[in-house]
Parts: structure tokens; C-alpha cells; sequence
């Protein structure tokens, strides 16, 4: 028997088609949105304020009519071995909808709106409604605010749907339900509306089971006080669950039978975790790229220091799930390579048939850990966790004459890894145990040398993430489970997941000398980055006032 | 009447024939010493230990030998016009020598003897011998140890002695006179042993008309207690007084007349005050290159934090001259070019048909003072003023995933300002005034940015030198003032030395951002120079550790 796992990412969608048995990946097709990101127009030609981002849903229907005949025609499997399918998404995603899921941005009249369309991820604008709602729960003492490190982020669902609220009411008022797209994909399939437990807890501030009060709401905005009722709609259901069967309509548009399991949509990191056979208390997964996210499973709810998030069944369905990040991390790698290396590392790079991250991780090998003297911190692009903070910025202190591009590359793969050591010790100063560490994500694909740092500096053996698909195939063992192929997810992980057989050492004495460089970068990190000198926000509050922003 | 003044540098000896009446600058010739600097082998091809660094006295004398017929050929002018001439020299680079002055490294047996030649400025191997002195001055609390910043350097005269007796004892006790390379040449010019003031008072630690105590020089040695009466003879020397005549043989190589004055022997720095008419008190010239040495005389002697020095006449008779530096300033800006600026700026220079600095200056200077959001330590090459500490690092914090080349290449500009801003505020700190500040060296020549933000960081109006060839302009003047032309160097400053008419002013609005920005710099400054956070050291403690070193 066979599932699908469709993972939808910020430029395209991907389905996986996997044999239930052993997880195998039977085959794979990607579908590139033809909207892409909308950041500067709308496709009408409107132009859209700095820090928005926008996706169009169409896009999303579109990939699964192109890519589940692919992998169908591709495999050879018979559909009617095909048990379920489930979706994972970017998230927070949400867009507004009528009654029926149609979303207001495919109405006539709707077009030409921005806030019609879906808000993705990395949609910003909405960065004073993130600061009042921050603000009034910080005034009125919200309990549920610590157990998201303190913040709400600009990215997340109610922000999102506050901005709409402030700035176009009259779009406000024909929402009937706000819902994030992964949600609301799963409800074309089925038919049926739910709210995945991931998102609600994540980025809806369900905890408990319940959203805040409608007192906290209205102190927000006299009419969000009924925003509940009013515009979030649907009843949650627990991950690995099932959300409904696929519709006869959309059955027939993907060329499978139609009444097969449709699982309960999750967030691209969380559904990662049973990938790399995560489902345990204790085994945190960073899915590394651009930016990484920690995710890990507990059987205890605490409050950790600038954790992103601790959900009730975040991850897997009876645990506690935990959230960290970190916001820059192949950001980082990338700003370097891109405007900080010397044409001679290029011309060499070429000459030995390498990309210049593959040349300069060479080059950076051939050092003893110290042997730069360097240590930087890793705050290009702010400080997620611990510190929640993103008027943070980079450092890189101990350069002379003699430092070259490969140093400092080394020094910036080990100040990511510092980070990360930082949030374990985070974790574990709560209590929360973090037992075994797993690596996901393109970074610790490519990077030998970034993966030996990692195990150095933390410690602890680095369990490798075994497919290239992780989300995907994660979404398909949530298939197969919602299938009732499997009894729950850790069944799923354990004949589906996978890990590379390598696993990386820590090397003592890397360790023994990472300790003491983790020592400086510690100094560094509190002392900017808790109040006792605040130099990057001041020089960030110059800099916008002379630029006059 | 015309004087010519000779300037010796590290790699080459410059001649310059000056008309005494404007400071014209008749004709000039250089000459590339053949052996340059020796680093590496002696000419018999013996190895030379690290941080050595060697001349070969021969080469001065060549440069008498070409340069000055050169001169006299280019400019037509009547050698019988030539009233005088003087030597500037680096300091200090002192050689053991016979009683007669011939070099030892001139005899047969010492030629294969590395302890023979003259030890350039940069020979920094004597570094244990200069811990030895600091230390036990501290020790006996020798009160002039507070006159050169609390710390003797490696590149001065006595650690390089005490170097030759610790580790060639034979060689040692072959020494009749060991000398400066300015006085050597002069007594080679004269047949008289004279030692400059200057000199005498920045690296042989003359104070108040006195050497240090034979009981101090025992204390480092058992027979280094009689090092001055055997090693260090000869009289002192005003600046600007004459010390002798040109012999007979020595005029007869170079084509001018006998008998005509050789005024008394100067450090280059120093004598660049009288070329910019920087003789009186509170003037502070900024000789500004790969490093920047500030120097400036004054009426009462004060022992200001950090500084290189303060001598009784060491720049001018008759005032305190004063030393300071930064040990990396140049050097930072060519670090950075060479090794952090990616290839599409070096092809957008090559298209806009500039060097790499002209065109990271143009890019740098469309920003306002604060917009790049950096501030960054220039300690690249350590911090001699205020700090004296070699083991300091280089820091660069603010960085985000927005910055670009131009933005470090002014922050770096930015902060060696802020590093001369910090050494004018010691020294006003001790009642030093600073009444007037002059930049002179290729830098402000070249770098039109770099003189508006050293204007706008420091609030003070910047004069600019006249001269490309400072030093060997301000030697000529002192031979002028030794030859009777002039009474005095402050007459020869004012008829010979050279401003340039423009002047750079600072602006107010730049001056209040960098007021604030000065203020982020110097609470860094103090955090990771005084002991706070001694990061740097022991990032390079641990760097030496894991090199073996």
C-alpha cells in the first residue's frame, strides 16, 4: 500500500509518493507556483506595501492537479494502492474565506485587494498589529503568553488577521472564516473544515484547548472581540488523525479513488520529526537551512527561555511540542560567500570544479577548532531563540591581518552552532532533557565540516535525517496513519522513518576547545543580548532615523 | 641657498633639493636599497629565526652615492649653492659598530653573523628582552617607564641590544658603539659621533639629560650594568642644531662642497612636524599611512595614557614632544580591500576605471554618517595608543544580511577616527591640549572621505599637509636651520614648511551622529581594552595553544 505526502513550501509544492511498508520514496514530482511570492504587485499590477508577502491559493489547487498524476504515472503504482494523502504548510499561512472555502480573493470585486489574498509566512506588515497584541496580553498578564518565549510574532495567525481589521475593515467584514492554508487545502479535499492542533497551538495561541478570552480580544480592537465566533471557525483535530476522505471532485481531478483517508494538515518543520524517527520525549531535530528550527517532544510542559512555541500535542499527538530557532543560519553562510569573499577563493573554487560553500568548507576543514581566533555571533538576521529579539545583529570579533575568508566562514558555520548549543542549555536548564540530537535540512546534507562543528560544540552524536523530502515523507507517514496503515505515529517512524546510517562523533578534543570558545561566545551573547550593552539597537535606531524611516 | 634633506625609509632613500628661501621642491631621487629588507636570509644565504628583520648599512651609503648627483644633475643647480643637508632615518634601527664606525657586518668573520647588521624597527625578535626591561622597571619602579606609556617596546634600542648580549655574548663584546642608523650616517657624513635628541629620548630612554641607572641595566643582565660607558658613547644633540661638516671624501662622492653643515639626525615622524609648520605647542600632526603616528610638542611634560613617548626636545628644542600611534590604520583599509570585498566590486571598479579604494571611498561616501549601522574596533593590528596592547583584535559589530562592501570599508574608516578621537581626548585628559589637528601622509592625500569623517568624528578643523615627501621637506629645513639660513626650525616652518590652502571642516550634522556613535565605539573600547571582557587574548591564547606556538 502506498501514501502521498504533499509539502507545500514558499516557491512550490511537492508530492511524494511512498510504499507504506518501509517508507521507500517511490516517486516525486514539484510544481513551482505560478504566482510565486507575490512581494511588490498584485497580479492585477497593484502595488503592494514594503514587508508584504502574498500568496495566491489558486497556485496550491494547481499543484495538486499537476503533481499527483506525475508521481501516479511516473511510479506505475495503481491508484487504487494508493490508502491516503496528507499535506504539510508553511506556516503561519492564513487567507480569508466565505462560508463555502471560497477564498475572497477568487471573488470578482476581491481581485484588486491585497488583503484578499493569503498572507504567507513571511509577510511582515503586520508588525504593529505583532506589537499590540504583545503589549495588551503583556498589560493584562495573559497567562498563555510565556509559553511562546514572550512574543508574538508579526508572522503569525492573529496578527495577520488584526492588520485586515485595522486597515480594511470593510474585507474584515466579508471574512466568515480566516484559516490557514493548510487547513483550508485539506478542506477542498475533504470537504470538511478542521483545525490542525500544530497551527492552533503554534500560531493561534490555543492552549488548553481554548482560545484567549473575548475580553483579551476586544482590548485589542472593540470589534475583535468576537473574532472567535466570528471568523475562526472548525473544530481542532489531533495530529496523525484523520481529517475527512477525499471528495468525488477532487478524486477524479487527481486520478484517485475517491473516499481515501485524508490526514490532519501539519507545519513543514513539525512534520519532519517522524521522518527522521523523532516521535520519542527528548529527540530535538533541527531542520537546518536559511534558518533553523528545533523541534523536539516532551512529556512536560514547561515555560523555556525564547522558545517559539510548547503545544499539547505540537508534534505528536500526547506529547508536548516544542518550538525553537534560530533565524539565520544558511542566511548567514549565504550573505558571506555572496559579499564578503575576495576574488582569488572564486577563481580557486572554480579551478577545483567546486561552488564556493564547498571550497571555503575545504579550506576551513584544514583548521584545528581556535586555530582562527575568532568568534562571532550569529545574529545577521536577529535572535530568535533565546533571546526573541530582531533588533539583534551580527558580530565577529578577533580578526587581524592575517584573518582570511576561510576563517571567518568557519567562524560563522561555529557561532550558528554555539547558538544552538545556547537553546539546548536553554531546554535543559528547564528541565526539558534533550537526549538525542537529529540534523534535517540541506545544510547538514552538504556540509561535513558544519556537521562535525555541530556535534563538537553541543557534544552529542548527530543523528542524520536519512531522506532529502523530509516534510514530505513525513506527511506521507501521517497518511498512513490516518489510513489506519499504521496504529499511530510512532508505528509510522519506526518502519517509515529514516536515518542515515552515519552518525557524527564528537571529537574530545575538539570538544575540550569548543567548550572554551563557547565560553566567549556565552559572554558575548549575554552581555548583548540582555540589556548590558545594547549597541546593535542603538546603532539600528541611528540608522533609521538617518535614513528617516 | 638650497639644502637637501634625505629620507630613509624601509625600503628605499629619498633625496630632496629644496630652495630654503619658499621650501620649493627642486628635485628629488630615490634609490631602492639593493638588499632591502632581510627577513628571511642574510646574503650568504643563512636563515634568519621569525620576527627577524635586518638592513644592510651599505645600502644607506649607496643612497648618498646616487641620490644626491641625481639631484644636483636634475636641477641644474650649482652645487655651490648647497649650504647643508640632513638625514631622517625609521627608528629605531640601531647597529653594533667598531670605534672607527665601520659596521661589524662589514668585517670578515661577522658577515655570516645575523647579531651584525642593523636591526630594522620591525625586528620584533627582541620581544622577551622587552618583557625583561618592562618587567623589571616595573619592579624597581623606574619612574620614567610612565613617560613611554608604562611599556618599552620590542623594536627599541635596548631590547635589541640586550638581544645581541643574551644570545651572542661574542658578538656582544665586539661592540664598540652601538648606534642609531640616523646617527651612524650622519657620523659617516661628519667623522663625529653625535646622538640625536630625539632618538636618544624615544628609544634609548633618556629622560631629563640621563640614561637610566647602571643598577637598572644590571638587574637585566650582570653585564649589562656598564652598557652605556661601553656600548653607548657619544654626546647628545638638539634637533635643528648642526652636527658637523661634510668631510672631504664623502663630499667628493656625492659632488658638493666640503665643510658645508650636516644638521643633527632625525626620525622620520618627527621631523614631518616643521614640513606641515607644526613647531609650536598644541599642534598635533597625524602622520597617516599603513599605521598612524601622532606627534605633537608642548610646554609642559605630562604622562598621558598610552602614549609612544614624551620627550624633553623631541620634536622641537626647547618643548615636550609627544608620540602616539595607532598600529593599524592603512593596513586595516588594505586588509579589508585584499581580503573582503567580493568580485563584483572589483569589476565595478575596473569598469568605473578606478583603483578598489577610490571606488569603495565613492560608494561609501553617498552614505550619511549612522546608516550602515556598524561600529567596529580598529584593533586589527592590535592598539598601541591608548591601550599598548599587541594582543587586542579586531571587531566589527551591526552586520546584517544587508550589509555590503562599502559599509565596512567606511565603518573601518570610522573607527581608526575614532581611535585618534580617543588618543586627543587622553591626551586633553591629562591638560594636554590638542589646539589644532594636521593630517599628512598618503592617506588624506588619497582619500577624501577619510578626511571629512576625521574631521566630523574628531569636531576639529583638519589642515592638510603641503608636501608629498614630508620627511625629507622637514629634514632640508633642519639643514637649513644648521647651515644659519634660519635661526630657528620655527622661522624655516614658517618661510619652508607647506599647508595646503584648503582646509576640511566638520560638519555639524555629521558631528552630532558621531558624537553617539563615538560614544557606542568608546564604551566597546573599554569593555574589551581595560579588562572586562579579555575575549581577545584569550582567543589568541587559545589560537598559540592549538598551533603549538
Amino acid at each position: 500500500m502506498y501514501t502521498i505526502g504533499i509539502d507545500f513550501g514558499t516557491l512550490s509544492g511537492r508530492a511524494l509518493l511512498v510504499d507504506t511498508r518501509d517508507g521507500s520514496e517511490i516517486a516525486t514530482a514539484v510544481f513551482d507556483y505560478p504566482h510565486g511570492v507575490m512581494d511588490e504587485r498584485l497580479p492585477s499590477g497593484k502595488r503592494l506595501g514594503p514587508e508584504w508577502a502574498l500568496q495566491h491559493p489558486q497556485d496550491y489547487l494547481d499543484v495538486f492537479e499537476h503533481t499527483i498524476p506525475a508521481v501516479l504515472r511516473q511510479s506505475g503504482v495503481d491508484p487504487q494502492q494508493v490508502v491516503g494523502l496528507a499535506v504539510d504548510f508553511t506556516a503561519s499561512s492564513p487567507m480569508p474565506a466565505k462560508a463555502d472555502g471560497t477564498p475572497l480573493c477568487f471573488l470578482d470585486g476581491f481581485k484588486d485587494e491585497p488583503h484578499a489574498y493569503v498572507k504567507l509566512w513571511k509577510h511582515h506588515a503586520a508588525q504593529p498589529q505583532a506589537d499590540k497584541i504583545n503589549a495588551v496580553a503583556r498589560q493584562r498578564g495573559e497567562s498563555w503568553l510565556k509559553r511562546y518565549g514572550g512574543k508574538y510574532s508579526s508572522e503569525w495567525f492573529f496578527s495577520k488577521l488584526l492588520q485586515i481589521l485595522e486597515e480594511a475593515p470593510a474585507i474584515y467584514r466579508e471574512i466568515d472564516v480566516f484559516i490557514e492554508s493548510a487547513d483550508w487545502v485539506n478542506w477542498q479535499l475533504t470537504g470538511v473544515l478542521k483545525r490542525n492542533t500544530c497551527t492552533a497551538g503554534y500560531k493561534m495561541l490555543v492552549q488548553d484547548g481554548a482560545y484567549p478570552s473575548a475580553a483579551y480580544f476586544a482590548a485589542l480592537h472593540p470589534d475583535f472581540g468576537d473574532v472567535i465566533a466570528a471568523k475562526v471557525k472548525g473544530e481542532f483535530a489531533p495530529l496523525g488523525g484523520k481529517a475527512g476522505t477525499l471528495s468525488e471532485a477532487m478524486a477524479a481531478q487527481m486520478g484517485l479513488p475517491a473516499g481515501i483517508a485524508v490526514a490532519v494538515a501539519n507545519v513543514d518543520a513539525h512534520v519532519t520529526a517522524p521522518a527522521v524517527k523523532a516521535t520519542q520525549p527528548g529527540v530535538m531535530v533541527m531542520i537546518m537551512g536559511t534558518s533553523t528550527c528545533h523541534i523536539m517532544s516532551s512529556e512536560s510542559m514547561e515555560e523555556v527561555d525564547g522558545m517559539c512555541g510548547v503545544v499539547d500535542g505540537g508534534i505528536v499527538d500526547g506529547l508536548y511540542g516544542y518550538e525553537a530557532g534560530q533565524s539565520g543560519v544558511g542566511d548567514i553562510f549565504a550573505w558571506f560567500v555572496d559579499h564578503a569573499v575576495p576574488p582569488e577563493y572564486h577563481e580557486a573554487a572554480k579551478k577545483a570544479g567546486l561552488n564556493l560553500h564547498a571550497y571555503l568548507e575545504r579550506e576551513a576543514a584544514q583548521q584545528k577548532p581556535g586555530e582562527h581566533g575568532l568568534v562571532a555571533l550569529d545574529w545577521w538576521n536577529g535572535n530568535r531563540s533565546t533571546l526573541v529579539d530582531v533588533d539583534l545583529s551580527g558580530l565577529l570579533l578577533g580578526a587581524t591581518l592575517a584573518t582570511r575568508a576561510p576563517d571567518i566562514y568557519r567562524a560563522l558555520i561555529e557561532s550558528t552552532a554555539y547558538g544552538t548549543r545556547e537553546i539546548i542549555e536553554a531546554f535543559e536548564a528547564r528541565g526539558v532533557e534533550v537526549k538525542e540530537l537529529v540534523a534535517a535540512g540541506g545544510l547538514p546534507e552538504k556540509n561535513g565540516l558544519l556537521r562535525q562543528i555541530y556535534a563538537d560544540v553541543t557534544g552529542r552524536t548527530l543523528k542524520l535525517g536519512g531522506s532529502s523530502q523530509s516534510p514530505a515523507l513525513g506527511a506521507a507517514m501521517h497518511a498512513a496513519v490516518a489510513a489506519g496503515v499504521y496504529p499511530d505515529i510512532h508505528a509510522a517512524a519506526d518502519k517509515m522513518g529514516k536515518l542515515k546510517d552515519e552518525v557524527v562523533t564528537p571529537i574530545p578534543e575538539n570538544q575540550a576547545t569548543y567548550n572554551r570558545l563557547y565560553a566567549e561566545y556565552k559572554t558575548l551573547y549575554d552581555y548583548f543580548g540582555r540589556g548590558a550593552n545594547d549597541a546593535m539597537k542603538r546603532l539600528k535606531k541611528i540608522r533609521n532615523e538617518v535614513r528617516g524611516e
